[in-house]
């Protein structure tokens, strides 16, 4: 399929109009019987409810038919960008995850701590899954051991258990805009018994990744001599920072992000975002009310972010997401107040309590402007969205439509 | 993604059945109110209703998710040529608009009338927009003196105010499929206080051209040199003419338009529609049903055009669009009297009052033939529409539908 964002650059024009994205992380769930009500359904939620209303209803799939969709290509697609297109490696998306910006040129590997047995064989590919703690101990001896490689300046972050994550900086791009290449392969091997592998490159520009990765390694076993457990680095997963047009090429948009955790902001960075500071700790409702209304009349696109529907989801804790669904409508009317001229409630991927992780469902999508019809649906609920006028749709549809309820785009050809 | 078109090709067989698309221009509507009625749901459509109960009907996009399609690839699409890879330039759009045909090789050239002061500087890009009247007396001074360039005949005709069309006829392609090319830079600087720009060819087949577009510039100036404010032309806009498969190619049909305006007889004669003679001013609604009775036997497509839903629509005049729909509404048993295999009820776009313009939202889909399984639509509207079995789609799947309701499509495959 020829790349809707290509077909939308040239017809976007700049209004004063205002949009706001609201994103309920895994918003979609599942009944935990046949014929059952979901959470969403289950859920007090008189906002809601008169919002549908008032708005289009119909259903997003964000990837492809029965693709259960990570949270990157989740909000890709939510943000009009192909996720089958637009790929953000494996070491770049742990690095956006644990908040750390990426410089072109430069290359984000992802880690495992491992344990290495007598001629460096391979016991244990996950170090015994130290905790935390220890994995944050480790880091430490490797920062103060590894600060550089060959001149490149090397940072070393924790992820969680035996998970970390390298960035090698290039120091930027040159004249050809060749930094560090990142087709490399291996060097964890997927089974035991077995050294590591020495990476290889497949190209000239990832010959000195490979060279520096491999230098890693063996300074990594020499710091970590003393280790009873975890004295081994496996490495997979090599990415270079992808190069995604911006919100404002696309689009024309000012575009903000509203978000608390690092994996959204570094998305929404990633295809040109402003991240707004909010205060206050984990899901941060009040906080992002408040940044969004102190920035409301500084950007014409708002990204907003709700955490803990995907969180409880997760759980597998049914009444823990209908009450953080109840939570969110409480919080509705508030952002109603603003009056935004196109106002969308999505999700970026279903977690039902039942499956107890992401999962390959549509979700429910509410787009609600002055430039609607006769709807049937008339919750905001997985079944009422079904009889919606938007009918079942790919996520990357969804930024073209409310650019056009948002008067926002030109006709195509006389 | 594939071409829809490749794999109805081989699939096409010639039968007696006819089809009959009748494209209501503009029909699709919104309510004025959150949760009102539209055009087509206001209208009284006894006749529209009756067919609806015994048809399939759905939603139909033009072009994409949230684009506002204009007529030419609204129709393409309707035709089953994916807009975004058929595209009809500027050039030949108005060339066609006016009803000029265009010949393979032939180059089509949008232009506008300036006003030049002391030493060719611009100093009005529009001329001061002057009457149709001025148009074509300025028009008619050009034909007179620049009736050929190079030996290559010249065509120049009227389009409204300050626009007017020229056409290069190459006297068709020479072996080499080469015809006079259209890839040359704008002679329009699109600003004042600076000349004309210089046509220049980027590539070998356009020399010529840009050799002609030069010269008449040139030839122009002086044939309007005593013209107070018409006394300058700008060029911008070139095409060559759209290749399109035709009809009889791809479907195998022969094929007949019942048009009025201009601008969609000469679309349908872009993918080798006959275009039949119709009696009458503007709509000339009896013209049209008397040119389909007399020429039913001879064709087994026939595309019939109504013109004046859109024109309503973009008048924004909700009650006139509404009384448009009722008189379509009324003709509808003479054509149903013809008895065609398949009948389609469609439109080209949406063009709600409301918003007074085209619109981006998807437009109603009625399809009759002895083939349909029970549909809960009940009405030929965007509401009802939502209800039926042929879901929302790509306008391009719609000719895909009526070959097959005519029985015209072998099985794909054994």
């Amino acid at each position: 399929m020829s790349d809707l964002i290509d077909t939308i650059r040239p017809l976007a024009k700049k209004t004063d109009s205002k949009i706001l994205m609201v994103v309920l992380d895994g918003v979609g769930g599942l009944p935990l019987t046949v014929n059952g009500e979901t959470e969403l359904a289950s859920a007090q939620t008189p906002h809601l409810d008169a919002l549908a209303q008032e708005s289009q209803l119909g259903l997003a799939e964000l990837v492809g038919a029965g693709i259960t969709p990570g949270s990157g290509p989740g909000h890709l697609s939510l943000f009009g960008y192909d996720p089958l297109k637009y790929v953000v490696g494996r070491g770049a998306l742990s690095a956006v995850g644990i908040g750390v910006r990426l410089g072109a040129g430069d290359v984000a590997v992802r880690g495992n701590f491992a344990s290495l047995g007598a001629g460096r064989v391979i016991v244990d590919r996950r170090a015994g899954r130290p905790s935390d703690e220890k994995n944050v101990e480790v880091v430490a001896k490797l920062r103060a051991a590894i600060p550089e490689i060959l001149g490149t300046p090397v940072e070393i972050y924790t992820e969680s258990e035996h998970r970390f994550v390298v960035v090698f900086r290039s120091g930027g791009v040159d004249e050809a805009g060749q930094g560090l290449g990142a087709n490399i392969s291996d060097v964890d091997p997927q089974v035991t018994g077995v050294p590591p592998l020495t990476a290889e490159a497949s190209d000239p520009t990832s010959a000195r990744t490979a060279e520096l990765v491999n230098a890693f390694v063996a300074r990594a076993e020499a710091a970590l001599a003393e280790e009873p457990q975890v004295n081994g680095v496996l490495f997979r997963g090599y990415s270079d920072v992808p190069h995604f047009p911006s919100f404002a090429d696309i689009y024309g948009l000012r575009a903000a992000c509203i978000a608390s955790y690092p994996m959204y902001k570094g998305l929404a960075s990633l295809v040109g975002m402003e991240v707004l500071p909010v205060e206050g700790e984990e899901d941060a409702l009040e906080g992002k009310v408040a940044a969004l209304t102190e920035h409301w009349e500084n950007y014409d696109f708002f990204y907003f972010h709700i955490k803990k529907t995907d969180s409880t989801g997760e759980d597998g804790d049914f009444a823990a997401k209908v009450k953080k669904v109840e939570l969110f409508d409480a919080l509705l009317p508030r952002l109603r107040a603003l009056n935004p001229d196109v106002l969308c409630i999505v999700g970026d991927h279903s977690t039902p309590s039942k499956l107890a992780s992401h999962s390959w469902h549509p979700v429910p999508l509410l787009i609600q402007s002055r430039y609607g019809r006769k709807d049937l649906a008339a919750r905001y609920t997985e079944e009422e969205a079904q009889r919606g006028s938007l009918g079942l749709r790919r996520g990357t549809e969804i930024m073209p439509l409310l650019m056009a309820n948002a008067l926002k785009l030109q006709k195509y050809g006389a």
